[in-house]
């Protein structure tokens, strides 16, 4: 049987899509096995963090639905600004349809247009091997590998990886 | 002949100590060379960096006059807030007299005490060898290195070490 056709798309946030991008922050940290952030974190800060002045904001839409999100920012100021940093989050229900890597694909090219000359992971957690892979297929290396920086809820501590990909 | 003695002091910061602060901050980041904040960075900005509510600043005094100043921090929020931050900035008119080796030995104590399980550096500009050195004799090791993540005023792009030290 044929599958029905989706429609892709990837774009800057607006303030119109913080519902859904808190609704994916929230899904996505209540594990606490892949991100910094306690479970409780609140939306206020989780969106001034998300989509603050700093950031560049993405969703990612099927059908125009989003089903993920990404950031791109300075990793650091003045004599660092030229990294970016990325972070990206997937609405669990939506695992497995390749959202992340078309939304990884995505903020290299938007990284090199923005002027970046890397991207920079600062916080990779070891144990998330499905973005571990991810990010090696797409080009990055681990560079760095920090013991037991993630308590994670599960296992305890774990290490973290510091990621990096030339543009 | 016999030196004057002197007396050395390492303690909590407070607000009075605001310009002293503010003068080694300024002269430290001015060449450019071992410091990601631009030379130019306002007064107002570095000491919310460096003294915010987030930091415990301390500063360190031969004789009644501060020489070197230095901040530990939770590296990360939440889930990776067990692994402490430290920066650390030396009066260049101070150096070689052992200020920032007591500064490092005084922040490795103090992070066990506030309960910290390891102190990480983020960002040790790879050719200053005397930081690098420094930490390494304190039992500081390189855990990752990020290629030219450091626009350096000399050299340019300019490596980067991440640096661990369990505590």
């Amino acid at each position: 049987m044929k599958q029905k056709s989706s429609s892709w798309l990837i774009r800057p946030a607006t303030s119109k899509d913080h519902e859904a991008i808190w609704r994916i922050i929230r899904s996505v940290i209540k594990t606490g096995d892949t991100y910094v952030f306690t479970p409780n974190a609140s939306k206020e800060k989780m969106l001034e963090y998300w989509c603050g002045p700093d950031a560049y904001t993405y969703v990612a839409l099927i059908d125009d639905t989003i089903k993920g999100t990404f950031v791109l920012r300075d990793n650091k100021p003045d004599l660092g600004s030229h990294i970016g940093n990325g972070s990206y989050m997937v609405d669990p229900a939506a695992h497995g349809l390749g959202i992340g890597r078309r939304m990884g694909e995505h903020s290299i090219a938007e990284a090199k247009r923005l002027g970046y000359h890397a991207i920079q992971f600062n916080y990779v957690v070891k144990t998330n091997q499905p973005a571990v892979n991810l990010w090696l297929s797409l080009g990055f290396e681990i560079v760095g590998e920090v013991p037991e920086a993630f308590n994670h809820s599960q296992l305890g501590y774990t290490n973290v990886y510091v990621m990096y990909r030339k543009l």
